[in-house]
């Protein structure tokens, strides 16, 4: 499997090509925020969430915190106070500002803060001049952190503006039809894999990865068949008028109490005006797009959909066996799409692997033999998280290119729908 | 009992004299605003509060909503989607944005609502200069409407900046030592009061008076005697040194229930350190003035006090006979103080009846006998509330003086500290 | 008033009628709990209630802590874990088993509970028969506290089994229609009263009368009258037609929130069955009787109902005022009808003063004016329990006749049903 | 593997076995409600759990509506009304009791339920002398649910009874030093195995198993080494000593808020007197035994122990690997211990791995490849709860030893500590 050379193309190893990626992931995080105010982003709607300054001040305090402070001789804080205020869940680095009042911290300003993203970058160009292979790998885990702030950025914005109910009537609405393309309608094929012995995780020699992808290893994957496509609206109205949220056999336990106290009765964001269904993109109304990936549902949905179609959920195995003939290409971030798009399948080969919208599998994200964590403060970054959630694979239309990779294991509780998630049956 | 008529010398019957009111309350309104941020305009820090922006646009609906869209002819709306944006809770007027979630509202922008207010503002002078008798009363309620959410608006923002740990630490203490009267460790006296059948309530014949504080009405006050003062910090800390929040015999059942749950070890807003104890003022933390009267308590701390000094608090109406025969002056919002000041007790009459903190009473908030609600919306405006909430009176330093009278009834539930409350000790 | 002295008549002075009394008390509390199995006495529905065996453990308790162990030479406790496991709300007296846990003591058995009160039983014979004056008036506190702990068993057990639906359906459904009193249909009168100055409470010089129905004060009452009956069940349907439950102007807030938040339709215990009502009568469904008194709602929807009707419920002053001319006589327990019952009203004089059901006054529970709390740990009795509560007058089908008195101020929070609550209308 | 055959010894395939089994397990059911009275049978502590009256009236009702119902000619239900009341979780069934509300049962009386299942046994009886294999499938079925209810009894009784400070007082205390084995303080070795493809899980040829143990499958396990006996008291005792529950780095993010939100400070059960440990056992307090295994805790507690010992918790497969090579054999319910037993560990085989307690494994409860739903009502039974919960293995103390077997798969959620839990270490 030549995936994990091939994943790491775009990242260099040279000083000069990590310099040139601090300075774009950077920008790309301030380039999120445009058309926001400083009242808009100071929005938490929910703990899950937190605010936009928020994000943009945390993604920097790590570089200020373990770059800046141990590294760069001579180094003066910003502000001391934001040691406490922008840790998130580091308990090693101290006490931190609790977070569902993130949304309380009207101060600093976004001004402020914006201040800080500058003198921090600056400090780092600094420090990047001189850099050691241990500052570099600490940089590239900082960059690839903030990507994944990135995609919160989004996904929690969007949220917030989706309870606004005037900022949703001043965006308007967008009606037109969508131009499905038209072999949506045909019936999509299952492409068959042997499965065997194979080899899952990886051991980040030669491009960086997470802890919790490591380390490679072997999996008995049993021969199985994943849909060509992921599953879309049009679908996901055949289940709603199938009674799929009114069924509990479909369901599992808990998801069946979750829909009930939640009174689910479609994915997050859908509401139907005049008998048209619309979703929201880009903080405005839109027709739902029939052709489209469904999105923005939990994992119990998801499993659910799959039951009734008599089918199941992939195993984060056979996800990654049958994505590694597939290049880590797709609708990311930089597409601007911001909603999963439409796909042409053709019943040869599995499309949207990558991009679109995250896939559930029906794997727990528990270690995998052999895990260990590594020392120091960095350590909490994944391990601490291993019980009670669901792995996803693939990354969506809100995260970076750069992000993404084969042995990418993203993480999320059965019950979350505000990330962009969706799904592949498998059998 | 003069006093109805005294009350209201500083209220015009002219036409001229409204205008230069409207004018006067709704710049003072913005000038409570200055150094707040956009950001900080936005907190809610919980259901009881609101954020500043949404006082500021709620007083402005108020106008539009009853005065210039019945009786300015074409008259254009700012923006029809206020109408349920700011809504309070007038049942009435139409469905509104859920109390909870005004702290979502990013949008409309501060800058959207200072333009709404100055729109509104406009068309009231228009319509001020060809007004009824009948107009005339409606613009009395909402300048009163609107003095009332100015204190609220200081109190409210008070608490979301107190939570701010960033903003208290920038705002940086003053730990000078307060210079409290000389007198104050002298022992108060209580002023005998010899009751009877008196008369209470006002009939707002000539002047303005809410729907709560009629009709005029006779009520037997047995004899009784009042503290020539408010209770004071420095009595307040003994009662704390004789485990006073430890004690529950001293307690309403409801209200040790209450110490027991938030865990109230002193009023809102102490803080130790260091040995000394802190309060808050202008958004910064100040050394706690002995001498002046102890603030931010709930109606469960002022009746365990009183009872701990065996004593007890008195009814409205004792509060009332006492008030009619002192001046309605005192240390009021104009003041600039911000937190109630010390007062030099002579032995001789009743001091700080009006201003620097609301007393809490004995009375629950029920209506007055023959009670009525007036017709229409504004009908909504007190009489609803008349149940689980306690009567307090006199006003405080943050309550505009215009807006105080001897008749006034302010009301809170038991356990709400955030507004600038106090007591005074009967017998 | 000659009220005082008539209602103590039943109250004998000596220490033979005191002994009797005792006796007849204690009787009739087992009485109470005929049919009910050691399983039922266990339930415990709600934190307002207690299961039947602690009522019946309780109010031994209370003789044996402050008769037996305080008088009684080389008495013996039963068991001493009782002392912790039976207080109910005396802090003086030590801790106490938590409220909501009462449900969880199936040990000690209902055998053992009835062990205990043979054994304090003998023993309270053996102190009365040389009491002296002191122990006397303790023992009087005893049999009122008793009585009290009888309705609430009554209650209790009622709510409990109403929410087992096979307890209801054994026990089978009285759908007999009503023999309502032919005048039933006619509109009540209003009979009017002048008031004054009036007398209210006693000082209870010659008969028992708790601490906060003292001491006999002044008030002035204003002109008032009151309906000559109780509201009917008839009534209250006419209420519910005309959208009662369904519209907030008709509610307090605090009440509309209730209703929103317990979905209340009807009063407590209603259900309708092939469009017929019904409601639960010893444990069993019976057709509502449309000239009976509505019982088990709550203030709020006795607040709401006035409103509706153009009226206003009566203050407890009113009331005390109106009933010091009517004999103290109704439908208690002793009658055996567990459900309040049609009255003719003749136009002439008040009906229904006294039994039936408790009368929501629109009086908070506050205390007379020179009240004072006794001392010792009886002091707990009632004062700590003034504030949020409402007065209720009159007693109720589930009160033992000699338990109620003209100044009797029963007391409950707003949103209770569970009681025999009913209103009269006032004007 | 011959463990399937194994297992299966002491299931006869001839009908007259059937009938013994039947006849053994229900009177093992009712000889487990010994010292129990109607009363204590009430009760339901928390919804987790369910009264003692309940789990003998729920597996009685599962005989009635699987097997008489649809296949004993002319069978009349013994109470119509049984049928909503004794449903536990089937959907398909119809509606059912609320399963917090159990505990509101008083009727039926426990005579009733006894009378419930006699009248059922007798009619099963009569269906057994002609039944075909379907029906004894499903009568095995009904057993071995049974076998679970009975363990359930167990933990459920000893929760609430832990609960009432007077059963616990009136049992006394056992205060006898622990005989642990002598070499409890050896360290215990740990043992290789090999791994590599193994077969897990059953396909249920021989012998009976559940749903959630099929297929059986082929699973690639790492090498790996195993504890040789589970974790014991006088261990996890320096686990706390060395701040086990007090330091966040130790735990799952999860399970350090449930240790925060909890207060949890040791096992459940264990309470600490005069500077000794003790814990319950038969509802009593009894000594802590030092070298028994430690029992009662949660997933969290297990993980957060095994990472502070530098290990981890097994996987199911490393544990069904292992165990293959032991006999089921173990101190199981028979035994009548009822708490886990010490063991001499000898260093040269896996002890413990049966019987004792739980054993937590680090494997979600999710389906095995190929997983299927039997058809029909019986199809909730495993399926619907794969989400959330964690894989256990072993069996315990309270287990039925013909309930146990190599691929048994327990479940329940990590923060649950009511079973008797405990786990065994892996590296």
């Amino acid at each position: 499997m030549s995936d994990a050379a091939r994943s790491c193309d775009h990242e260099g190893s040279s000083r000069k090509q990590l310099i040139s990626q601090y300075q774009q992931v950077r920008k790309q995080t301030m380039e999120l925020t445009q058309g926001l105010s400083a009242e808009d982003m100071m929005l938490q709607s929910m703990p899950d969430a937190s605010p936009a300054k928020w994000h943009l001040a945390h993604t920097t305090w790590f570089f200020e915190t373990f770059l800046l402070q141990p590294h760069l001789a001579g180094y003066q804080s910003y502000d001391e106070a934001y040691q406490y205020l922008f840790n998130s869940y580091y308990e090693t680095v101290g006490d931190r500002h609790p977070r569902p009042l993130r949304g309380i911290l009207s101060r600093p300003s976004l001004q402020q803060v914006a201040g800080y993203r500058q003198y921090v970058d600056e400090a780092m160009l600094q420090l990047l001049q001189s850099s050691t292979a241990d500052i570099e790998a600490a940089v590239t885990i900082g960059l690839h952190h903030e990507m994944q702030h990135q995609e919160l950025l989004q996904t929690d914005i969007k949220h917030a503006l989706s309870l606004n109910p005037y900022a949703l009537s001043q965006a308007g609405t967008t009606a037109e039809h969508s131009k499905s393309a038209a072999n949506s309608e045909k019936e999509p094929e299952f492409l068959p894999f042997k499965g065997g012995l194979a080899f899952i995780g990886t051991n980040a020699e030669s491009c960086f990865a997470y802890d919790c992808e490591q380390p490679r290893h072997q999996v008995f994957v049993p021969e199985f068949s994943l849909c060509e496509r992921l599953v879309t609206n049009a679908e996901w109205l055949d289940f709603m008028a199938d009674d799929g949220y009114q069924r509990p056999r479909l369901w599992l336990s808990d998801g069946w109490a979750t829909v009930q106290k939640e009174g689910w009765q479609s994915p997050l964001y859908w509401q139907q005006i005049d008998g048209q269904w619309f979703t929201i993109k880009n903080h405005k109304r839109e027709l739902l797009d029939l052709a489209a990936p469904v999105c923005h549902i939990s994992y119990y949905e998801a499993e659910a959909f799959a039951r009734w179609r008599g089918c199941r959920l992939p195993t984060e195995f056979e996800w990654e066996y049958a994505a590694q003939f597939v290049e880590t290409e797709g609708n990311f971030l930089e597409q601007g799409h911001n909603l999963p798009q439409p796909v042409c399948g053709d019943g040869k080969s599995v499309k949207q692997m990558f991009g679109d919208a995250w896939e559930w599998t029906q794997s727990p994200f528990i270690p995998y033999p052999g895990f260990s964590v590594p020392d120091g403060a960095l350590a909490e970054y994944n391990g601490k998280f291993m019980a009670n959630q669901w792995v996803l694979r693939g990354g969506s239309c809100a995260t970076a290119a750069q992000q993404m990779r084969l042995t990418y294991r993203n993480f999320f509780y059965a019950h979350q729908r505000w990330q962009f998630t969706s799904l592949r049956l498998a059998k």
